[in-house]
C-alpha cells in the first residue's frame, strides 16, 4: 500500500469549507497565502510518501534499541530527521528571528497530518520539539528563550515533556521529583532529581542535544497540584563553550504495543541543573500551554491513521478478487470480482471515509481558531477563538482517537487474513492507533475535561461559541429545501446535544459522578454533532460549487461529497441517539454496583 | 495479572440459567454429572492459572520460529502440552472407543474458554485437533477413523485445517490444489499437489504427526464451489510399519499482530498421499462440519480473552491510586483512591462484565443444543437443537468476537500508560482477540451467512426456534411488576429485531444488495437482542433465588446479577436502537457511491 498526501481534501477543508485565506491577513502572517501552503503541502506530500512511509514498516520492526544509556532509533530515521532539519521542517511555526519559518498553527497541523499519517514514530519526535518550544515560547524568560529557541527551531536540539512518575500519572498532583535552588549559581539554576517514565522521544541519537521540559516541586511547595513548577533541563549543559553531561540518563525504555520506532524512556535526573520556566508553583499552567497543543496533535494522528488505512484498505479492496457481487458478475471477464463491490465492504471504506474528512474539517476549524486566537489584531475575535479553541481541544482529542482506532480496524478488517499479518502494514497501524486513545491524557480524562471545565467555564461562554454558529446554521438553512436531508438529521441531533448539555448542567451540579458517568458517551455524542453540523455545511458548499458550474474532477469530487455526508447521516449519526439514550440513565447503573463484587 | 477460572459463573450458565444436568440424560453422556463437570473445570482452571497463562507472555515474547522447515513453538510449550495430553485433555470430547473420556460438547466448551483465557495460541493446537477429529467422525470411512482417530483422541497426532490459498480465501470456490487418484494403490489413496497458505498449527514440534484435511479438487471435478473435496493427508504417513515424510512440508511461517506462539503456515503439497473424506465434489459439506465447531470456539475466544482483559483490569483499578473520587476521597487514609471508584473506570468495568457473562450464557444455549442434536434420543428434539445452532452459530462467532475485541480494549484503557507496555499483558488480549474477528470467515461473512442463509432456511424454521422461546418468555413475564425494569427494553429490542427481520425479508427478495448493506448491523442487532433476552432471564432466575433464601456469597452472586443486568438494559442496549436505524436506511447510502470515487 502507498499513501498520498490528500492535497484536494486539506485545501477543501482548510480553504473551502473554512476561511483559510483569513490566515495571511493575521500580523505576521502575511507570507501564508494558499499558493505558499499549497507548495509547502506538496512538498511534505513527497517527503511522506517517498522518504516516511518506507521506513515506517521496518522502523516498526527493529524498533528503537537500548544499550548502556544510549537508545538507537531504527535505520533511515537518523537520514530522514536530517532531511526534514536541513529543509526547516522543525521549525515551520518557530518565529524568525530565531531561524523559523514562522508559519502559522494551522499549517504546521495540516503538516503534521502528512506525517503522521506515513509514520507517526517518526513524527512524534519532530511532534515533542515542537511543544517543548512552545512551552518555552509562552512561558520562559527572554534569556532562557534565546539560549535554546534557536536549537529547538533548527532542529538540532530536541524537545521532551517529563510528567509522569511511577505513582503519579493522570494524577500530576503525586509527583516527587525535586527542585533545590543552587545558592552559589550566579545563572538562577535548580539542581533537579527524580525519575521520570513513559518519556516520548526521552532519548535517541537523531540530535546532538535534548532538551527536557520536567514538573518538579521546589523544596517550599505546596502539596499536591498547587505545588508543582515547571523546569527546563538540558540532557547536555553548556559549560565553558562545551557541551557536558547534565546528569539525565536513560534508565531503560519501554517495550510497547506500538509506535515502536518512538522511543519511550525512563530518565533519571541526578543532580541535573535547570532553569524554572514561568512562576513557581505554577507549573500544571506552562505545562498546559504544553498539553493542549499536544492533545490537537494527537487528535490529528487519530484522522492521520485512520486516511493511511482507508488509503490501504480501497487499495487492497480493487485488487482483491474474491466471489461475485450478490448481484450477479460485475466484472465476468475476471475469474472474480475485486471485494470492493460488496456492500459490507464499501460500509467499511465509508465509514472510514466519512471520519477522516469530517475529522479533517474538524480539526482545520479548531486550528484556524487557534491562530486567530493568537494572531487576531482584535482582542475580542483572539478571545473568541481560544474559547472555542479550548471547548474542542478534548473533543477533538478523545473522539478523533476513539474514531481513528475503530476505522483503523475496519481498514484491517477490510483485508482479512492479510491485514493481520505485519507484511501489509495494517495491523501496525491498528497498534499504532491505540496510543492515541491513550497518551496525552487518556480518554476518559477528556471527557472529564469537557464535562467538568469546558462546558461550565465562564458561565457556559465557551459552549456558546459552538452553539450559536451552529445553530444559526441550521436556522439559517431551515427551508433549504435541497439540503433538507442533511439538515434534517443533523438538527436532529443538535437538539439531543442541548438537551443533553442542559441535563448534564442539572444533574452534575447536584452530584458530581453523574457528570463523571455520562463524560465518555456526551463527548462522542458532541463528536458526532459536530461532524453533522459539518458534514452538513460540507454539503452546502458542494452544491453551491456544483450549482456555480464545477466540472471534471472538481464536480466529481463534490459529488463525493454529497453522497459520504448522505453516509455519514443515515449510517453514523444514528449513533448519537443511542448515546443520547445511555446519558440519560445516570449514574445510578454504573455506581450502585457494589465496589467489592466487580 | 492473574487470571482465575470463572467456576461460579459456569456454574450459573450452564446449570442455573440452563438445563446443563440434561446432558447426563443423553444417551451415552450418563457419566457427565454436574459433580463430575464441576471437578473437570475446577481442574482445568488449576492448569489455566498455574501452566498455562504463566506462559502465555513468554510465548507471546518469543512466538514460533522457523527453520529449514521446522516450526519451534515457545519454550513450556510442550511440556503443558504432555501434561494435557497425558492427562487426556485432547480427547475430552471424543468417543471412548478411540480412547477418548466421551465428554459432551458441552464441557468442551467450557474447558475450552478456560483454555483461551489463559493461553489463546496455546489452545489452538488442541483446538485445531479436535475440529480434524469432528470432521473425520461424521465423513470419513470407518477405516480412516481407525487409522487416524485413536492418534488424535491421545494427542500424539495433531490435525490442522487446510483450506486458504494464496487466491482463495473467502472464496474457496477458487481453490486449485489438486488430487489425482493413484491407480497401483490398494489402499485408495490419491496424490496431493498445492500449497495452503494460513495453515493456524500447520508445522509444530508438539507431536510425532500431523493429520491435514485439505480441501482440493479432482481431476475431473466441476469448476467453483461444487468441485472441491476434501482429503486427509498425514505429514508422515506408515510405510512398513514405519512413519516417513509424506511431501507435505512447512515453507514458512507468518508474522502477525498476535496469537505468536500459535504458527500460521504456509504448508507446500508435493506428491503427498492423501484419503477422500466424505463424498467426491462434497467437500465443502464435510469442512462445514469443522468450520461450524470451529466457529463456535471462536466466538468463545470472543468471551475468553473478555473475562481475562476483565480480571486484569480489575486487579489494575483496585491497586492503582490516582487522584480522589469525584465526591470527595473515599479512602483518605491513603495517599489517593484507587481509581475503581471513577465512574468511567466503572462504566469500561461493567461493560466487560455485562458482555463476558451474557456471552457465556448465549454460548451455553448453543452448547447444550449441539449435544441434544447429535445425542439426543427424540428424532425432533435433535432437529430443534441442530436448527438453534445454525442459527446462532455466526451470531457467536462474529457478535462475541467483535465485542471481545471491544471489551479487551477497553480493559487495556483502564490500565492507562501501563496497558500499552508488553508488561502487563492487556495489549496482548487486544493482539491476539484482533484474529477472532477475521479467521473462521471474517464477521462480514458471518453476517451474509445470517442473513443469507440461516434467516430463510426451511421458511424461517431456524429463526422461529429463536422467536418462539423469546416471545413465549417475553409474553409469560409481561405482568410480573418485579422483572419489569428488565423485561420492557428487552421485550422492545425483540420488537426491532422482529421488525428488522420482516423488512430484511421483504427488501432481501428484491434486492441481495439490501441485505448485504444490512447484514453487519442486522447481526448485531441480533446479538444484543439475544443478550437482552438471556440478562432478563438471567435477573428472573436471580430474583427467584433471592426469594428463595439464597445467602452469604450466593446471595452477593445473585445480586450483582441483577445490578449487571440493569446496566445491560440502560447502557448498553441502546445501541440496538441505532442499529435498527441503520438497518432500515438500506442498500442506498452505500452502494450508490461510485466506485472509482473511492
Amino acid at each position: 500500500m502507498e499513501y498520498k498526501a490528500p492535497l484536494r481534501d486539506l485545501r477543501f477543508a482548510y480553504y473551502e469549507l473554512f476561511d483559510g485565506a483569513s490566515l495571511a491577513e493575521l500580523p505576521g502572517y502575511e507570507e501564508a497565502t494558499p499558493d505558499l501552503v499549497e507548495s509547502v503541502l506538496e512538498e511534505m506530500g513527497k517527503i511522506a510518501t517517498e522518504v516516511l512511509q518506507p521506513i515506517n514498516s521496518t522502523g516498526d520492526e527493529e524498533g528503537c534499541t537500548f544499550k548502556d544509556g544510549d537508545v538507537k532509533t531504527p535505520e533511515g530515521f537518523k537520514e530522514a530527521y536530517d532531511l526534514l532539519r536541513e529543509g526547516g521542517w522543525v521549525g515551520l511555526s518557530c518565529r524568525p528571528e530565531y531561524g523559523g519559518m514562522g508559519m502559522p498553527h494551522t499549517v504546521n497541523m495540516m503538516v503534521s497530518e502528512l506525517l503522521c499519517a506515513s509514520n507517526l514514530s517518526f513524527a512524534m519526535y519532530i511532534g515533542l520539539t515542537n511543544g517543548a518550544y512552545a512551552a518555552l515560547d509562552h512561558h520562559a524568560t527572554d534569556e532562557l528563550k534565546d539560549r535554546f529557541q534557536p536549537k529547538l527551531t533548527e532542529g538540532s536540539w530536541a524537545g521532551t515533556m517529563c510528567l509522569t512518575e511511577p505513582q503519579a500519572g493522570t494524577d500530576l498532583g503525586l509527583v516527587s521529583t525535586k527542585a533545590v535552588p543552587i545558592e552559589d549559581r550566579a545563572d538562577g539554576g535548580y539542581r533537579i532529581n527524580g525519575t521520570k517514565i513513559f518519556v516520548s522521544a526521552g532519548e535517541h541519537d537523531l540530535t546532538e542535544n535534548i532538551i527536557h521540559l520536567i514538573l518538579a516541586r521546589l523544596p517550599d511547595a505546596p502539596e499536591g497540584i498547587k505545588g508543582i513548577s515547571m523546569f527546563v533541563v538540558p540532557k547536555l549543559r553548556e559549560e565553558d563553550g562545551k557541551l557536558v553531561p547534565n546528569g539525565a540518563t536513560c534508565g531503560s525504555i519501554e517495550h510497547k504495543m506500538g509506535i515502536k520506532g518512538s522511543s519511550t524512556c525512563v530518565i533519571n535526573f541526578d543532580d541535573s541543573i535547570g532553569y524554572l520556566v514561568g512562576e513557581a508553583n505554577k507549573g500544571m499552567r506552562a505545562m498546559f500551554t504544553m498539553m493542549n497543543a499536544a492533545r490537537l496533535h494527537v487528535g490529528v494522528q487519530g484522522l492521520a491513521l485512520s486516511d493511511a488505512a482507508y488509503q490501504g484498505a480501497v487499495q487492497f479492496a480493487r485488487e482483491r478478487l474474491q466471489g461475485r457481487a450478490l448481484t450477479g458478475a460485475k466484472y465476468p471477464d475476471q475469474e472474480a470480482d475485486p471485494i470492493i463491490v460488496h456492500p459490507d465492504v464499501r460500509r467499511m471504506l465509508l465509514s472510514m471515509r466519512a471520519f477522516t474528512e469530517g475529522a479533517r474539517a474538524l480539526t482545520a476549524w479548531a486550528a484556524l481558531e487557534i491562530d486567530h486566537s493568537e494572531a487576531s489584531a482584535d482582542p475580542e475575535r483572539r478571545v473568541e477563538g481560544d474559547d472555542l479553541a479550548s471547548l474542542l481541544t478534548p473533543v477533538i482529542k478523545a473522539f478523533q482517537t476513539d474514531l481513528g482506532f475503530e476505522m483503523a480496524n475496519l481498514g484491517m478488517q477490510v483485508c482479512g487474513g492479510y491485514g493481520y499479518t505485519h507484511e501489509y502494514g495494517m495491523e501496525q497501524l491498528v497498534r499504532d492507533a491505540r496510543i492515541t486513545q491513550i497518551y496525552e491524557g487518556t480518554n476518559g480524562i477528556q471527557a472529564l475535561d469537557l464535562v467538568g471545565r469546558k462546558l461550565g467555564a465562564h458561565f457556559g461562554r465557551y459552549l456558546r461559541r459552538f452553539f450559536h454558529p451552529v445553530n444559526a446554521f441550521f436556522e439559517a438553512e431551515a427551508g433549504n429545501a435541497e439540503l433538507e436531508e442533511f439538515i434534517a438529521p443533523a438538527y436532529k441531533a443538535f437538539g439531543r446535544l442541548q438537551r443533553a448539555t442542559a441535563w448534564l448542567a442539572e444533574q452534575g451540579m447536584k452530584n458530581p459522578e453523574e457528570a463523571g458517568a455520562a463524560a465518555s458517551d456526551y463527548l462522542h455524542l458532541f463528536g458526532y454533532t459536530a461532524f453533522a453540523y459539518l458534514w452538513a455545511k460540507t454539503a452546502k458548499v458542494a452544491q453551491e460549487k456544483l450549482a456555480a458550474g464545477a466540472s471534471g474532477d472538481d464536480a466529481k469530487f463534490y459529488e463525493a461529497k454529497l453522497h459520504t455526508a448522505r453516509y455519514y447521516m443515515q449510517r453514523m449519526l444514528p449513533k448519537s441517539g443511542a448515546l443520547f439514550g445511555t446519558i440519560m440513565t445516570g449514574r445510578k447503573p454504573i455506581m450502585e454496583f457494589p465496589e467489592e463484587a466487580f
